[in-house]
């Protein structure tokens, strides 16, 4: 080991054993002497693979969240039957619920749901949190349905055209129970609550914060 | 190649060629005896560089949506000159179109837009979903266009004082078709149509579920 | 250095310093014989630490800006406690300020707050833009501050009941200034200017753009 200044014990590296490299370099980043120099900051000890397949995975969940929208908007019963478990379970508050995909993607082809999409349905979805914990995740997120509001008056707005604007019909929030299947992630629960004031929609905003209770 | 049951033909390793190491790591990784021990799941085997690329993609365009509604309710012409290509198209439906990154900067400076932004503008944007296909990605997303509400009565909510309010004027989907260039992700074009319950929005907000057509 | 036409000088390879390995990759990928045949563009020649880090402090940040509005519409003064710096600093506009973590948590729990909750209070976060620089980030967001609609005339939606709505009682800018620190990503300075039409908000907006601003 030359022009180095050996601080702890090094692994033995084979290098005719390429499968270990990734875990092996996370090894050595940890040997302060070396990444502190170059990094200034701890080097992160998990293996190269972990850290990029948690990378991809919050980022396929954030494409998972933000195909929900318009997948409601549309009435896509596909997307329903492709991304919720077959086990999977709808809970919209209200003892309104879905137990298995099939009954969940038919809720998407239903007459009321399809009328709701013909007067101008919008599901908005704010930006997700997500915990991520292996191949299980939870994520919790805002949500607003809008609709055309028709009984209002138009106003104009400069370079904007006339409107009688949207209106915000529910505010809710969502907790997604996910799980990494061969065919990418699942919804195992997905459980919306009304935010107006009732405690179950605060019960699930607490999960995103959950982080920050254990440092306390 | 010693400490392993080879399960496959391992390919050669020729370690005087660093430049594709990334790339063995990664075939090296497919070799299940190896990885699903570790990881408990197949192994991705795109080379390393991909995978950061494609993440990094995903992050700077996430930065380029997020910087539309500021863009849009400053009327920074020079941010549309820069992230739109030369030959980009803006379509915002009703015949409103611009052609060229210079038509379409020229809109945010226009008297009707600086007017609109006087009398106070939000471009407040859903989370985009994201489908990156190498140099080219298509981002489906969702806008609120909010103005101050001058003839609502006003409401006192508790610690948050008093607020005429804000109205909805717009909602629509986007579609933004992006294209890599040496100086960064451009728009190459950016439709947007009214979420009012006509089928031109719907059609934009299909793309975003193609993924989950296809494993249907 | 068989099967290759060097372009360019290459650096020496150490096979037994595997601390730098991730370096040197980059810089062999510079060299654009190969570099450019595989992927068709420059490489990236950051360290691969360098870039891993970058996007997980990115991801990091997003689940931080996320896990704002759970903490302001369940009261969660630990919340507050644990993500602002011992000496952040609050500016919610209006000479509403606060200075220090536990004076910033103690608003949380703050009698005018809890009752703004009980009767519904949902703070509804768009799409951040995020400016990394190192141990430092700068966070642009927009945010909207609803609650329940009482006075409203409650209207049906087919399938999806009866609401009186809610309303937008505000519209902001937030600047997020944050810091790196050994217990990760803290809030130095938080700033919200309200969307009415006013200058200061649009200031805190235009951060988003400099990068767009210097490409000019």
């Amino acid at each position: 080991m030359r022009h180095r200044k050996a601080t702890r014990k090094q692994p033995e590296f084979p290098s005719y054993f390429p499968a270990l490299w990734p875990a092996m370099l996370a090894v050595r980043f940890v040997d302060e002497s070396e990444a502190r120099k170059e990094f200034a900051m701890p080097a992160d000890n998990r293996p190269l693979e972990d850290r990029l397949r948690a990378i991809e995975d919050r980022l396929e969940i954030l494409n998972l969240i933000a195909s929900h929208p318009p997948s409601a908007d549309t009435g896509a019963d596909y997307y329903a039957r492709a991304v919720y478990a077959e086990d999977g379970v709808i809970d919209l508050g209200g003892g309104k619920a879905a137990n298995g995909n099939e009954a969940i993607a038919a809720i998407m082809t239903a007459p009321g749901h399809r009328a709701a999409i013909a007067g101008g349905l919008a599901h908005f979805a704010g930006l997700p949190h997500i915990a991520l914990d292996g191949d299980r995740a939870v994520v919790t997120s805002y949500l607003q349905i809008l609709t055309p509001h028709p009984s209002a008056e138009p106003v104009e707005v400069p370079n904007h055209g006339s409107s009688k604007g949207f209106r915000i019909h529910r505010v809710g929030a969502n907790r997604w129970e996910l799980v990494r299947t061969p065919a990418g992630w699942k919804i195992k629960r997905r459980t919306l609550r009304p935010l107006d004031g009732s405690e179950p929609a605060r019960e699930i905003l607490r999960h995103a914060l959950a982080p920050f209770a254990a440092k306390t």
